[in-house]
């Protein structure tokens, strides 16, 4: 078994570990608004946090632009809280976006897998992930570790109104671990999803408010393993013009939660009519003619993209292995990129 | 001649309207930090905004999540400024985020093309785009003229440390139309970039700093016009893992401007060794192999992307011409996007 897969099945674990350490932890108050440095996969974390934070805080959070600190030395003013995500905590640009805010005076806060890390060392409070060592070079189980720190995170900030921790969401996370290990325990509709990504040379990833993070990481992850390129768009940003590209040959993946579908109905009907094959992931209903591959409903319509994300991977994985690629070795990439 | 290519050639008298009647207007003055609330193209004229005002000014800004206020109706706490930005001014989504801000008594700011449309008058402030009736779907010079709003917000806005407004960058957007009529000019590079970008059905666009909203914007002409995707990354995103999707099928096209690289070297060293054909957009020099698409020099780096962006719009127009799309009905899309 690659490390990618033995990882993508840890995941429950992780995520249960560090709910486990979190609770026995003195969180740090996240001071709004909020900017996230990170990057890949944890910028996609950094996109839950941002509508999580909306949804249930109606806290404001923004995407720092690291360049401008790291590259082009330029102090930025960012206020309230700086939030670093890095599985590695080495990338020296989110270290030195996390130095400027704390020369400033600025709370900052670490998520990372490594607390011995720069990133760990730059920053007032560390949130470890307990994600155990990740091997793989694709990123899994400090994905969903870091959605489970933005939503330890986002519980814990008093209410603006009544200063109250989130103790609903809390509770909700506790039943996330297993709804996990329910959705890796099915292949439901997995099969039938890889043979229509396989057969097409690029797709389009869409998803809105929680489930917009969901969409890039999975279009993340099928284009660092399958070798073919998946365009992450929001539905409302699709139907503004790029659904010109979603054809027969160009394959639509909606990440569709139960409930409200935030536009992702109409975008998915508009596929349809297109003649472009459709793959849902998720909860929500489809009309016919739409592969689906299901997960359980979660406690709070906010957690599904612990839920959803997990057959992306699955999917990526699948793709890739009928491609022929080492998912351990896609391409000769590498573990920590020192971007700066 | 097709209404995007009339609109394409517009662009330098657009932003030339654009810069008079805004040295004939008292701007707002954007209290930082600065919330973008957009879509698509607009969405585009914000990152060049988050990256400008950051650079020029220290100034933090964000992108707003449009979806949690007009979908959820959670009211957000976004404080300084917050920003719509809108060809047609209709887009309930962005009018609701600026009423939003609106009620909570913060600074709003309206940049559209028409001062009667429902964002302007939800906000404080407007800044009109002057950019003529814009009949194509594709919109061009709604985004040339936005870049110029950007920048003229910016140099308005006065120095934290001395209150001065920024004189050297209001001068240098003054020699911007005459450079823009100078790249519409020249045909070089481009015939030998639309071969290779026609061949594939997959093309990835990186740019980064001021080059990341270029990237973008040039990503969405080719997804919105030619009927292939077109994956937008940093450049520091793209070496973290989804280079493994570019070789000799996906074509990589890199915002090159001239001086600092700001990591687009590397990835065009990257890129060619994988086999990939490259196309570089921008003043900046290339190693042998690649297919430059040259521009001049903007007096300063910072407003490269009001000519970087040209030949990327060109590029999408005649790959689209090449496959026989009719570039004023892509696909059958309409004009306005009622997005909520």
């Amino acid at each position: 078994m690659s490390l990618l897969e033995q990882e993508i099945q840890e995941q429950p674990a992780a995520v249960r570990r560090f709910l486990d350490a979190a609770a026995q932890t003195e969180l740090p108050q996240l001071v709004p608004p909020v900017w996230v440095a990170a990057r890949g996969t944890s910028d996609n974390a950094g996109r839950y946090l941002q509508y999580l934070a909306g949804l249930r805080r109606g806290t404001a959070v923004g995407l720092a632009t690291s360049s401008t600190i790291a590259r082009a030395g330029r102090s930025l003013g960012y206020d309230g809280t700086v939030l670093g995500i890095s599985q590695s905590g080495q990338s020296p640009d989110i270290v030195a976006v996390l130095a400027d805010a704390r020369r400033r005076g600025v709370l900052t806060v670490a998520v990372t897998n490594d607390p011995a890390s720069p990133l760990a060392a730059s920053a007032d409070a560390t949130l470890e992930l307990h994600a155990g060592p990740e091997r793989s070079v694709a990123a899994t189980k400090t994905y969903t570790t870091s959605l489970a720190a933005a939503a330890v995170l986002v519980a814990a900030a008093g209410d603006d109104a009544t200063g109250d921790r989130d103790e609903e969401l809390l509770a909700a996370l506790g039943a996330v671990p297993a709804l996990m290990e329910q959705v890796l325990g099915s292949d439901e509709g997995l099969a039938a999803a890889a043979d229509l990504l396989a057969a097409a040379p690029t797709c389009v990833v869409t998803g809105r408010g929680v489930g917009f993070a969901t969409a890039h990481e999975v279009a993340l992850k099928l284009t660092e393993l399958t070798g073919s390129t998946a365009l992450p768009l929001s539905a409302a940003d699709l139907l503004h013009g790029p659904i010109a590209a979603v054809g027969p040959r160009t394959p639509l993946v909606v990440v569709q939660p139960a409930g409200e579908d935030l536009g992702t109905g109409e975008v998915l009907e508009s596929a349809l009519r297109r003649g472009a094959p459709v793959i849902a992931l998720g909860a929500g209903d489809v009309p016919d003619g739409v592969v689906r591959v299901p997960v359980p409903q979660p406690p709070l319509p906010e957690l599904a993209p612990f839920l959803d994300v997990l057959p992306g991977q699955r999917l990526a994985l699948v793709v890739a292995q009928r491609r022929g690629v080492d998912v351990d070795q896609p391409f000769a990439l590498s573990k920590v990129t020192l971007t700066s």
